[in-house]
């Protein structure tokens, strides 16, 4: 058996998994109706949202999909801070729907900061939307100043999508407070239910301008999925299995308490840095207190192989972590440090870096001080 | 416990349904490759083809986004025959993406033929493709003669796009002999695994057409999915629960061979169709011959409402079955004949319907002749 810690997504807990081997229902009866009403009151608390949350059939982008084509089309400007991997997906989207991007530059490894963005909205005027990346996962890197990004694009008069895919319900993210108009998440991530559905936030401003516009994609469509929501149904067949265990999931969450949720992913990505560093090792992120809670981006020391070292850890280890996307291909890993994450997965993914390592000729300064440094943190 | 007699989803074996409680697995990783090699080799037994199947995390109306967004464009001239529900559905998508639909009009509760089709070809030249839904889930019809409207459509230059979302799996539909382009289904329905992916084989014309135009969704791009499935990937994060599903349910289909199991479809059906007769009772389609296999659709008769008529049967007597949808509700009912269907499920269903249809005070010429009928077709 592998631990799985990837940056999602993450290992439902068995609850969850065997929530699956329910009989499948009618998605037009009644007891449907039921799960995805209480299914949709748990959301709202863990988006924080008192605005419906849009489940979808499709992988989070797919919801970045729908969360971008049911308000931007044609001419459309829009800015996206260029922070990795997810936000230049964002852009291919704004561009399949016809928009335009306006880059808002960012160096990978940095977040955008409020006087970027600030910057940017005095050289674009008619701003249709900001797209942010709360968590890159593709770097590592967390955008902390979001409230005050978003108070500057609502200023603007600017819709704020957010991708949260791989934050929320590990991190804070208030969607209401910080006045978020779609707040897109994966089922995946730290929500720990297996992926295959996205979850998206809408404002009743970001209602209205979708009912303004008419999206191009039938399947992504905003309204058909409002209208259904009404009758406590989906507009095209939802994968009830994947419900069922969305639901047994978010129980999972009330149960322990959001905010505790929170913290227990703060502590075992404090014990991931603080093991980091005493071996020696950099973080992709520059600055500090911009590292994500969820995901942990690592360079890979000289003389060592980024491939080699996740085989290592997989194939002796028995710890499957992630590599670089894209232009971060070879340079940094990445551990996952999401959904059921405890000192279990930490400490025993800890070991296993530290093991590979030193087999992989890296010169490790004191041996099991990692381990020891983490175990304090926890 | 209910039995699930809907039109789709089907209720999944439970070995199916337990295969999805297994770990979550890396879907960048060596185990996953695995697992879409197998799982496209059975799909292609399953679709007789030799041409890729791509396997969509989303539901069946996804599918159908994806054959026609991926070839028709702006003022693309594209031919649906009006046959019911879910030939509207593929007329809104070809219209959201800029298409023109040029209806062969056809009547609910018949079938296009082979001469509409040929007449329509002669009133429109460059016809990009022909939509067809091969068994009209919302009036129970099935296009028989594909084969020879797929010659015409070739003949005239035009892709043959094939919606066999209630069929594959269940009814005969060899998509290289017949030279499909792209042939749509879901997970749900004949496969009989839960509901959540949505599987389009692609031929050769059909991806070089989409490669000559770039399609305006992201999440439904055939290019991305075409070059992931070579290094054994999905592009966006696959629903791997379903997936082992998938697996499951295939080898299920492998282990009772696809002839065994179109003829088990057919055996049943005819049960259906006797003892809807011996009923007293009409048949939503109006010529015999084309009459699904895997939906019955079955006129209520006057005096009984069809609301009134499923809910006795699925409170009662624990069947739940399908009502009609937009102009047909409340004139007809719908019957899944699909999936694991065998005597067991007919001979509780028709018993059900006769029992609930007497309660109702619709007069029964012969009680119990209906499942003796049954019995014997069986």
């Amino acid at each position: 058996m592998r631990l799985l810690m990837i940056p999602g997504p993450a290992s439902p807990d068995h609850r969850v998994l065997l929530a699956m081997s329910r009989r499948v229902i009618n998605h037009r009866g009644p007891e449907f109706k039921r799960l995805l009403e209480e299914i949709q009151e748990k959301l709202k608390y863990v988006f924080q949202t008192k605005n419906p949350v849009v489940i979808l059939t499709s992988s989070g982008t797919g919801g970045m999909e729908f969360a971008v084509g049911n308000v931007v089309g044609d001419g459309d400007v829009v800015l996206i801070p260029s922070m990795g991997f997810f936000c230049d997906r964002f852009a291919r989207i704004v561009e399949s729907y016809g928009g335009r991007v306006s880059w808002i530059p960012v160096e990978w490894g940095f977040p955008v900061k409020p006087d970027m963005v600030e910057e940017a909205f005095k050289k674009e005027s008619n701003v249709k939307a900001i797209l942010l990346v709360h968590n890159e996962t593709s770097t590592g890197v967390l955008v902390r100043d979001l409230p005050e990004i978003s108070r500057i694009a609502h200023e603007h008069g600017a819709l704020v999508i957010v991708d949260a895919i791989s934050s929320l319900g590990g991190i804070d993210l208030p969607v209401d407070r910080w006045g978020i108009d779609a707040c897109v998440t994966g089922s995946q991530k730290c929500i720990a239910a297996p992926p295959g559905l996205a979850l998206v936030s809408v404002s009743e401003r970001f209602v209205e301008e979708a009912k303004r516009k008419k999206t191009r994609s039938l399947y992504f469509d905003l309204e058909a999925y409002l209208d259904y929501m009404e009758k406590g149904q989906t507009p095209y067949t939802p994968s009830v299995p994947l419900f069922y265990a969305l639901d047994e999931a978010l129980k999972m969450i009330v149960e322990e308490g959001l905010e505790a949720r929170i913290r227990r992913h703060r502590k075992c990505s404090e014990a991931f840095y603080k093991a980091v560093e005493a071996l020696g090792l950099e973080v992709y992120p520059r600055e500090p207190e911009y590292r994500s809670v969820t995901v942990i981006a690592i360079k890979v020391p000289k003389g060592v192989e980024a491939e080699e070292l996740r085989k290592v850890m997989s194939e002796k280890y028995g710890v499957v972590i992630g590599g670089g996307h894209g232009r971060l291909k070879g340079l940094i890993v990445r551990i996952g440090c999401m959904g059921n994450v405890s000192a279990y997965e930490v400490l025993a993914t800890v070991n296993a870096l530290e093991s590979s390592l030193a087999e992989l000729g890296y010169r490790i300064e004191e041996p099991g001080r990692a381990l020891a440094e983490a175990g304090k943190a926890l």
